[in-house]
């Protein structure tokens, strides 16, 4: 046999049974919240060109794409996310569609380099985006959705941290930072790592009150506090402009009455050319990584021919999942409520009896003796099926109850609860 | 903007609200069908190692599969099948399960050039597979379950045509083709081609009674007047075999009440390495295609190391769609319930009966007012959405009928029916 016969490739998973049901029941409970807001589901093509994604490589770095050409040698990637194409379909199918829109998706993507901590080459996301509002409620709904989304699935300890890109890129105007200097502080100010940032703040001369400012972002957490003391420092227009919005949209989310799963974090700076305002990452006990993150991309849809705000989030459900079980949340199995067992004499009425069963919900597997009803008992223990329905000659049915090891005569009537 | 950003690769497709609502709905109710029997889910990777595929190559030609490399240089294919995934997991993580085991899947597979007549490149297949079960009782059973799938989705006119490859296999031995004109016989077979078929026969010195029989494999359907007819002239061992498995196949079918939906094709040989016993098809008005396929595969599991009897059938979920729709079957649209429009000073009170509303599973979206009600209005019927709930001052409630252009003041108890 060869080699690699028998393997799955690197961060790719076969997800059995057990596991695979509570996942359904996840992005089932995850699909009603998005739903009862009114973002309803889109599939997009798991190939795209990737020309969709090129303008995003800060986002998705090429080597981090799975790529492959098509037969007219056109290159085309796995999609990374689900937000870009989300973004095309904007700008064109859905070009003169009344907005806002609002979209869910539930999906695989794909990114290479990711193996390691948890994290895959190929994982589930489940996300929303509203296109077309730019109102600071449309980014508290988003968020609320987040933690509802979290709630919904039965995630009960997380935090949601908050940030606001514009609010450092006004710091950074005010500052007359070089391009690579911007990117190269963003990126230690995201990492926390105040020596790296003031290594480079000393390279200019600005004042100190705006030095203090941006070392600040490093550090600083909380909620009204926080606000109030960056809006009381604020040094532009921009900067204060990205303050209010942050406080309006905390102070929406406490309407919803979810304060207490929110925190600030000004330093907050993964993308700052793809994000352009309200930022946000979820964490929960015991995973190393955001298991969701979302915010603002009011330039994405441009790169397609149509100027549009646009929010969203998206969710990993296998870190979800994870972390549900590390958290020892629990969740129903899938389950056969009962085994039918026959000789095939009686084959008929067994299979209209399980017929019937199933049409009332039931979940029901046959089994046709070729000894005795041992051989159904043998097969139900090792499935943890609970119950066997022995049709017997002349319609005799026999129930038998695995569980509690006893057994009693039943009428087929009796059985499916006629008459 | 670079040429290729707007669009979608050949073969694939986006699906939107209306249609993605429809799919999921269809995808529900299937995989509820799929757990009444006992089989439950599993999900495999999208990405598999080319040589879990390289044996049946006959069944997924090289250049149908969309291959590329991974970071090692190994050779990656996008999975065309989930079949073969769940021969690799039953001879591998599965191995020393009781059998039989029974699995179901709903998941994307992939596969170049198929592209015309409603083809495509990526399409959602759901099927089940039992392995470990070489009975008859199995085969019904999963014939059974693909009619009561597609019944299930809402399909109402339709006809599985069954098989038996062995039966063409024991008139294959008893006149001697090689191996080659086996190959070429069958598909000629299969495509009804009778000179073609005459060609190849008149080169072999077989009886006439023979030569008749293959003949009469391009032609002759029916149900139980084709098995009587092929019973009684079958010619060796193995061919009565494979009629007496189509026979009492049938018969359990109609045990279960769905001989209506059933008709014989002896001369149905698509895969002959593949396929080893019952093979099946399902066929619509209005699709060129089969929309689902079925049968017994007893030696794929071998060439991951393990012998295993198999079975199982898969169905096209966008073929069916088409299907449905084409035969004007229609389904439910994704709506929202209410709009709730408010001025930003009566924010709280909306959010919270907003909220409030989702929790009762009702869909709403929000708005926020800056003029008037006629914005919620344009928006509201926009989208279709039949109802207005305005959060005035003072908790006044205004509820707006779209539908009979009425309107009604309420009171919070009364909009949530509390008290």
């Amino acid at each position: 046999m060869s080699r690699w016969k028998i393997y799955t490739p690197d961060g790719v998973q076969d997800i059995l049974f057990d596991e695979c049901y509570v996942k359904r029941e996840i992005e089932k409970r995850i699909r009603n919240t998005f739903r009862s807001y009114g973002y309803y589901e889109i599939e997009t093509p798991t190939i795209e060109f990737f020309d969709v994604f090129s303008s995003e490589i800060e986002h998705f770095p090429q080597e981090s794409m799975v790529k492959f050409f098509d037969q007219k040698g056109r290159i085309l990637v796995l999609r990374p996310d689900i937000t870009v194409p989300v973004a095309r379909i904007t700008a064109t199918k859905n070009r003169d569609v009344q907005l806002p829109i609002k979209y869910s998706y539930i999906g695989n993507v794909f990114r290479f380099n990711e193996v390691g901590g948890g994290r895959q080459n190929e994982f589930t996301q489940a996300g929303v985006e509203m296109l077309g509002d730019s109102s600071s409620e449309s980014d508290a709904e988003i968020i609320a959705m987040a933690i509802n989304t979290l709630k919904a699935a039965g995630l009960k300890e997380f935090k949601i941290e908050i940030g606001q890109v514009e609010f450092f890129k006004g710091l950074a105007e005010e500052a007359g930072f070089s391009s690579e200097d911007i990117d190269a502080i963003s990126k230690q100010i995201d990492k926390k790592d105040l020596v790296g940032v003031e290594e480079i703040l000393n390279r200019y001369e600005i004042s100190a009150r705006l030095k203090q400012l941006i070392l600040k972002l490093t550090g600083l957490f909380g909620l009204a506090d926080v606000i109030q003391e960056f809006k009381n420092s604020s040094i532009n227009e921009r900067s204060l402009k990205a303050i209010e919005n942050i406080e309006e949209v905390v102070s929406i989310l406490s309407d919803y009455g979810l304060s207490e799963y929110v925190s600030i974090d000004l330093g907050m700076l993964k993308s700052l050319n793809y994000d352009t305002g309200i930022t946000f990452r979820g964490f929960t006990n015991g995973v190393g990584f955001p298991i969701l993150s979302g915010g603002r991309y009011d330039n994405l849809t441009s790169s397609f021919g149509k100027e549009c705000p646009a929010t969203g989030f998206s969710v990993r459900i296998n870190m979800l999942m994870t972390a549900m079980e590390n958290s020892g949340i629990t969740f129903e199995r899938p389950s056969v409520d009962s085994l039918i067992c026959y000789e095939k004499t009686n084959r008929k009425r067994a299979i209209e009896i399980a017929e019937a069963l199933r049409k009332q919900d039931m979940k029901i597997e046959t089994f046709v003796l070729t000894e005795n009803i041992d051989q159904g008992k043998k097969y139900a223990s090792s499935k943890t099926i609970g119950g066997i329905i022995y049709i017997g000659e002349n319609d005799k049915i026999t129930v038998y109850d695995m569980i509690n090891d006893t057994k009693e005569e039943t009428s087929f009537n009796a059985l499916l609860n006629i008459g």
